[in-house]
């Protein structure tokens, strides 16, 4: 039944083994399957409500730390878009107003665009009356153009499954959130906005020389990957995640153009990661499309390393993270519906 | 003729093509040829005076801003091997008196060994009377092990050839240093000795899933960085530079074990070289087995670059280059033998 109106939670997600590459821009199909944790403290909560009294969709977006603002140009479309895809599925015409708020920071390496587009989806679907599997919600929510979104979608540990078509590219669960008591320190480096996005190097994957070679290796860490979950191997975990994120990054600095997201504090955390383990503090980094580094580490060491993280002149602040459950709806109501649309008036 | 004694000096050389992995280690031979630039102002300095009183050889390293120390262990084995590859030319037994001095930091990314082993090879074949060709010296100070020091024999612009064999695999000079008016800054952004030799992971090279795809590149890199030489085209010379070393780092990087010879500095130069290209200030970046960075600019751009580079709260210190002669003998004699032998005793 369709309710007009819903909110819906979504988790941002830290890859594993990265989703690095689309094949197929017009359906978000990957080059290559991934392995994600939901973040259980990096979090988008949207509201969407569909109104047939509206003209155009309206979104509005309040991100970590920043006025609100009212989408325009290149984001506002892609909300837009895929608002319509739902629609399209639910056989609706409505516009809808749309309110996003993130308690993150935006664009700096934690995929902020993720769990834009799972609790957009999932708002958007739930106030439409959709009743979709996690399967076909994470499928909707892949085609959204934020690829990686489809991995907030279910709970826990995931995996993003691939077979090159539509309806065989969607993420599962392999594990729930309480399956392994695994942290993920975020260590904020520099909360601006780079300067490349993702979605752009996502296209530029080919013109590295070295992409054959990362896709050779990517197939392999995905099964080892699930092994390390399955048998909560962190150290087997850590070489995956990092020998993976180098792999990213490799093909990112060697494409034409080439793209550097690592800075200053990136290596100065990668070097003292490296330290601390001869230490027996044992962390492993992972880095996504930005400079902050993604620390993964048994949760009883997360406040030693939250400490020594955050005394490193280069990191600005962390965010400690366990894993998380996937997207879900917290409200949903056709009163609401109308309680806004008379605001509106 | 035997002088007994020589002194010669060496410059470092920074390669815009890389050395990186020996596929020979008995006879030091790459796997790829490479280009480089003689630095005109980091230099070693080393005499070399035999006697057949001595029972051993005798070394003594005078590295900049420490005290004179006795080489002992893996530093004098590798001196001594060097030595008695010339004893064995020129079919002398005699044990030699060796000084070395730097006027660069070791071991942080300046090829130091490079100069020292070109120095080192230069003083005792002239000490020993060998009469050697440019050519017959680089093939011998390519033995030491220290494979980059063959490009340092000749004068300015340098092409190490290599064509598997232990004759066909020496460097030569392209272009005098008066071709072109090119500068090297570097910038020393951790003066430290690095962890992991160069020669460990010339060794390693082959754990690198990705380095048989930078031979694949290496080749043609060869002979744009001859052509950009030939033409002084600063911007193809900056591409291929920068290419070849992130390749070359790539390679480090997925070895097994990784090297990670970047740090904070090492990107902070980085992404200001292409914030100041975009304000029209051309350096591109190259770097060696170590985190300091040497930045090639137009010599007429070199001042404003040093300026900027120095204004980096990152950068320690500055080294501006110009291309400069290869090795040379600056002194010899059997006097100096002579009188340096009774002062032994």
């Amino acid at each position: 039944m369709a309710v007009g109106q819903a909110t819906a939670v979504a988790p941002a997600n830290i890859a594993f083994v990265k989703y690095w590459g689309v094949q197929d821009a017009a359906l978000t199909l990957p080059y290559n399957e991934s392995i994600s944790m939901n973040l259980d403290r990096c979090l988008t909560t949207t509201s969407v409500q569909f109104d047939s009294g509206l003209e155009t969709d309206e979104v509005v977006l309040k991100l970590h730390g920043q006025n609100e603002l009212v989408a325009a140009g290149r984001p506002l479309e892609r909300v837009v878009a895929q608002l319509d895809r739902v629609r399209s599925l639910a056989n609706v015409q409505s516009r809808a107003r749309v309110r996003s708020t993130n308690n993150f920071p935006s664009d700096a390496g934690i995929a902020s665009s993720a769990a834009a587009f799972a609790a957009l989806t999932t708002a958007a679907a739930t106030a439409l009356g959709l009743q979709l599997s996690d399967q076909e919600l994470s499928v909707l929510t892949r085609r959204s153009g934020s690829g990686s979104a489809c991995r907030s979608i279910p709970s826990g540990f995931v995996h993003w499954r691939n077979d090159g078509t539509d309806q065989g590219s969607y993420a599962g669960s392999v594990a729930p959130p309480t399956h392994w008591a695994l942290a993920d320190v975020v260590a904020v480096v520099d909360p601006g906005v780079k300067s490349v996005t993702s979605a752009d190097n996502h296209r530029l994957v080919a013109t590295s020389p070295y992409f054959a070679v990362r896709l050779q290796e990517v197939a392999g860490r995905v099964d080892q990957a699930l092994t390390a979950i399955r048998d909560r191997d962190l150290g087997q975990l850590g070489i995956i995640c990092e020998g993976d994120a180098v792999s990213m990054h490799v093909v990112a600095m060697t494409a034409q153009p080439p793209t550097f997201y690592w800075n200053a504090g990136t290596m100065a955390v990668i070097h003292a990661l490296r330290r601390w383990r001869n230490e027996g503090l044992f962390g492993y980094f992972t880095i996504d499309a930005g400079p902050n580094v993604h620390v993964i580490c048994d949760q009883r060491a997360a406040a030693e390393m939250d400490n020594r993280l955050r005394s490193l002149p280069e990191v600005q602040f962390t965010i400690v993270n366990g894993p998380g459950p996937g997207a879900r709806v917290i409200e949903a109501g056709a009163s609401a519906m109308r309680a806004e649309g008379s605001r509106q008036e």
